[in-house]
């Protein structure tokens, strides 16, 4: 029951006003003017059919399953899921499991409906997982992804080479880990948003990915900005956003 | 002239190979092929009509100004720049200057072509310098800015009261220095892309804007990305970016 | 105009639905359930007479010492407030200002009406302004201050002299840099709760205040909480809270 | 025997005055003066009662679980406890064992006799071990405890439809992960003291707590206050403190 | 095709202007201008020897060595390479594999053919991994390697006693954890240039081996460049190439 | 009055037991026993002869002197005086002050009595200001102080050079900065204690002596023990504790 | 063959220059002046005594400890050393093993010789395991140790109770993790150098020791010194060297 | 007098072995066979003819300036000179000043005898400080210096479009400051040493040249090793030697 409605029925004097605060008080706040903005959330960016998988059970995960299906949301993500839980759920409910990005989904991808392609690069072969979490999650999102891995700047040839590729991007995800150089050098031959990703791959001084963040935080292109370490889904999520920008005047 | 200028005159006879190698080798690298992604750039970007005035003297941007109005560049934006070496270029040039957000003007401000409106957030009043950098670059880059200064979560009703500008904005910056907190609780209420700004604002274990970095960067919103530390010119340039997104198949 | 108000007007025919709808979206946020909580604050925790000088010029802290005399708010605390401000503002509204602390008082100091006395500690005579903000923002708030200062633990009968005054406090404020151990020896002496504030004295790798702040974090004493370094004005508003704390059942 | 019958006892000519220099060299630092300190702190804080589980052999606790039921002390709070070693002690002792927040309970909770109720957020479900540590501690300690578990910032109506809860609260305890930003709102929107623990919980630069440590300390709400990294002990210990404060003159 | 045949072939009529800018355009970029950089690499850096075994399958590396062996390249450097992914691939292919430098060759070593010695020091006898990485390496490059162990400045006569061997040196790999001293005193004792690698050797402070690395940083020597901590690989073949310094006018 | 005079007081009957209760709580701690500790060590450990003059005025400090003059201390060590304190308090009392060391001397020096010799090593002539407040501070504690400046550890030849000095020191201050060899280098030289300290000599990754700090605590002899950087005075101090050690059974 | 008796085959014309010249070079560098140091360090130190177990195996420590014994030591300390490398050492050799410390012992400990006692103290019963490092290795060079173990600020009265043994000690070894205050409190009760150890005990901003550390660094006693932390040999070792000072004029 | 002359003496009868002892002892080290390491080190090095200016005043400079002199060296670098002392140095002795690289030379700049050309290779503008530091340096020490600025990552045409000068010089200086990415990007474009400079350029996270630093120390290219932030000195100086390498055999 909208708070319009419930004004109404007050107006109808098919409701007291202590009734009618009452409703208003009893409801969620979401009914109260900021429940459209929740609605609205979960019908436009997908969120509702997002799991984060880590630290939930496989019955917990069952359970949220469960709900999402009796609500009619028949396609889900769950990232950061592990092989271990992913096999005790799959008993149940079929999944398609990247072992790949710790990552299953149930359905069928979404028919792409974004403004272009996104494109997810990375440095190296290392930094694969975290670059197929944010392309399997753009994908989830209605985003046709074209992936360009190992392409990392010590060989720029091979970065060179996919030029047209790089140039014709909606979005870049740009993986890497080391000195995380990747994000700058895409940034600087691309005209599109770069949403950059630091990785934990490397050793020493790397420092379990702060070393690419930095690197990546200051990059000397303008069109670079930055997510968690080894935040895939935050890429992808933030990307296909991007990639679906339409008019609101 | 371009490539296919100089393949068509060797083709016509009046070009030799040797001399149309010469040619290819002579023109900047942007003709051979990647020029057309600088010039690209140029003309989409507005790029050219940035000047980074830290570090450059007001002679040398002087020239520069010089330069880009032969090329008839007249709209230009000049950023970090100090009041004295302002003072000095307005002896010759006219320039709009804002004191607050150390940036001169050059031309008028473009009509906005943007999908939406750029929304630009601090959480104090010690944020508005670089929230006016923001919004200062995003209006030079032909976008739609809306303020909203001083929304800081502690006071979480500034922020709630404005419900409806946060809900249509096309993309929003949200520029917050000490926990940074506003990222988050902006990209939970929005379901358009965020841009965080840490800002230096804070003292003691604020530790110069890291704090608010880190924090950005852990939000537990999906649709935050980040950039440097009091980094308004880029936030702005992002944001345009985002706001200026078309069909690209 | 309440919530219930309007809801009764709509009840009573003067007001229709679309009208109360409109009322109830014009309002600011506090007006639908949540200002009764702003209002309460202001009420009770008299954030509303505290200023926080940093980042305001001169002029805009005296508009806001009209705004609050308008408001019936004579005791007003202006915190973080340099020497050039506070004569700024002297010269138009009398303020009583200790160069130590760089805090002014407007108005008389309230009559103490808290369960107790609140103890401050320094462990040397450079942590004192920090203290003395913590002290005079406490005496503001209603409280009974007791200072204690140069009790450091490196001669620790100083300390150990004034074990009833330390075994009497209902709160106690302990200042210190450097190693910052005061706020263990105190939380250990006492049975109250302890608020520690590291101060950035200290030299080298006390790392303005770094040190002290992350030895307090790792009190062995289980009634230490601590604030940010240097902010004695946190301190001595906790307390107070703390020092307020009533039934609320 | 006390200070003051060593003294009578010379008064009375029991006791030369060599002797009793004597008995006051030999009996323990707690008999002259400081004693009385330590047993009210036994008395007063319950601290007697609990046990700090980690590095301690089941043996060992059991041994000091003897001791005090010697002592008569029959209700214990054993924390950071392994399944491990609560399965060797519960062979002998009837323990209340969880899993969750690894604690330990001998016997049953006492009557709550607190100012009011202490409140318990979390910003999502994996801070739950960690809120259930302080709310355990909490309640062994005589309190009320209200749980409100996964209302993080980036859903801000699941923290608002409780707001009646948190007006209410005597105490919160915000315990929060990643960019830690619930404790600055929680403060933003209570006028209790609100204690801030932040947690292990993130990846990447959430550095195992430290951003919402440094988040924590720098919130702009003024009646924050913060604790170690995981520390629900320390948080249900202080909070219980502030929430049996009593009149002190 | 090089680019001069192709402009040839435009001159002699035996393509067109279009068919040109379409061979160009469908060549992999090495072929306009930047192969030769890629293939002179190859053929002078030996670059394509080194198969950097982490994160990579025993399969994909075994795949790697087929496709080197068919382009004539019998002589492999695998580093970083895990004893049971070795044991895998030596079921098929011959390797000789150093169990204390996780390395492996397949080939003999080539050879030494640079202008003199490489000295690789240890400071203690835990450094030897890395500095066998680093050994190994540069004999796989064609390098003279002398070995020199456990010569750390605590016991400063160990190394002076080698003294004649120090002088001789072409280029020196000092390799060291702990405070890293070992770099400075050999770049005082020497005149040749000393690339110093940080091991993770050491406990505490040593930060795995932040403390080396910051040390190698700041030595007071000249002569000293550094890796990160623990890239043996790096050092070996950065010797290596100073080693075979030639004439380039 | 001591505790047995106070006793002895009861015994005779001069005192009642009440009576000397109260007496017992109104003297300063060090009447109640621990008073013999402080005035041991104000005799026998010089502190009450040194100032530590930072973040205290000349006043303050020419108070000290005066109270001190009273008691009959007439040497004292004033440490961390800025020129400017000095020469005011120089105008009322006759100080000898090392600019360099930023430190005045009141009275003679003591004739050394100490087991042997101090010696103070620097890197580099930068840190002879350190070096300096710890010779100067273990000459006015009584010690015998030998300064071997700039023989930092890229020449290795000047320490080497006067081996003999070094080999018959009793204890041995290293001072250095950037990569901090010195402690290292002198602690396997010698066979007696090392007191190592850090300075902030140094650019970029020096990080102000953090670098230099690291290295001593890690040092690969075990004879070096550490203090704060640039603490000139501490080392001084703990020198001279240790060479005025004594039998003590 | 000493350099004097070289000198003298010389004089004697038993040796030519040129043979006398080729014997120093050949001799080590302890051969030529240096040796002496060498030699005395080992007769002096008891360094030779001592086994550094971590990265070595059984059979080079059984290897070492054969040398040894055939140069007539047969004292040894082995540090380090885990329990499984000790069983099989402990077949072949008789040792004393310290499971708490990973320490083993070959040999009866020395009558103590030193000028008093070394006092150990702890923090925590946590902190025990690199306490008794300290206290076993300055047991084996010669010293008489007293333990006091679990005495942490948080209870002073358990330290203040035993004053009496502080103040008599010779050399305070202070051994504490979290916040590290054991030894600021010691330094401030005792007149003796204070050898401070921070230990990686506590969890959370302890950060692996380094809170400790840092505090322990900033300590506001003046006769602290500190080691690295939980190095617990480097403690007792250096605390030996100062118990065992003696005239060196 | 060599060490061989003192031999020979004795042999002949001019010296006795005590007189021998005696003189090897008085001797300065470097007689007894190190000599030899420091003159060789001088003649080669060109080490004495530089003086780091840093923390030494212009007398100081002046002295050894004429101590130089008269050892025949005019020919002198001086390192990190203000241009105050420069100035007042200038007075006595002519000298050519940098004010960009803060930087003296004395005497002509030597004939160039390196093995090739150094390239000097700047990200931006502002890196141009150090860069001069380092070509400086290497064309004193005898190089021929080719200086590319300004050519950072985010334009790469501007590096492409000089492939040829990168591809021919014999060693690579690259300066670069934010995210220091064209260390990496030129050694992979480079078969030759890169020596990488991080520079203090940028903001925010730049953290004074620590992202620069920690992105040079990781990259991805195998023939980068690093120096120092800003430290041109010390890249020019090893760039010199790797530039003069000759046989060694």
């Amino acid at each position: 029951m909208e708070i319009k409605d419930i004004l109404k029925s007050v107006e109808n004097g098919n409701l007291s006003a202590d009734e009618a605060l009452l409703k208003l008080k009893m409801q969620p706040f979401v009914d109260i003017g900021y429940a459209k903005l929740d609605t609205q959330r979960k019908l436009r960016q997908g969120v509702s059919e997002i799991i984060y998988g880590e630290g939930k059970t496989a019955e917990q995960i069952l359970g949220i399953l469960d709900a999402m299906a009796e609500n009619g949301q028949e396609r889900v993500l769950i990232t950061r899921l592990s092989r271990e839980k992913y096999e005790r759920i799959a008993e149940v409910c079929e999944l398609n499991y990247s072992k790949e990005a710790h990552l299953a989904v149930k359905g069928e991808k979404p028919v792409p409906d974004g403004l272009g392609k996104i494109l997810v690069l990375t440095g190296g072969t290392s930094d694969i997982p975290v670059a197929e979490e944010a392309a399997l999650t753009a994908e989830m999102l209605g985003n046709d992804v074209v992936r360009l891995y190992d392409v990392g700047v010590a060989g720029l040839h091979r970065l060179l080479s996919h030029l047209d590729i790089i140039m014709n991007a909606s979005v870049i995800i740009a993986v890497a880990g080391m000195e995380g150089a990747l994000a700058s050098v895409a940034g600087g031959l691309a005209d599109c948003p770069v949403i950059a990703v630091p990785t934990s791959v490397g050793y020493g001084s790397a420092f379990e990915g702060m070393t690419a963040l930095l690197a990546m935080l200051n990059s000397c292109a303008s069109n670079v900005s930055v997510v968690n370490i080894d935040n895939g889904f935050g890429a992808g999520f933030q990307a296909s956003r991007i990639n679906h920008m339409e008019v609101r005047k």
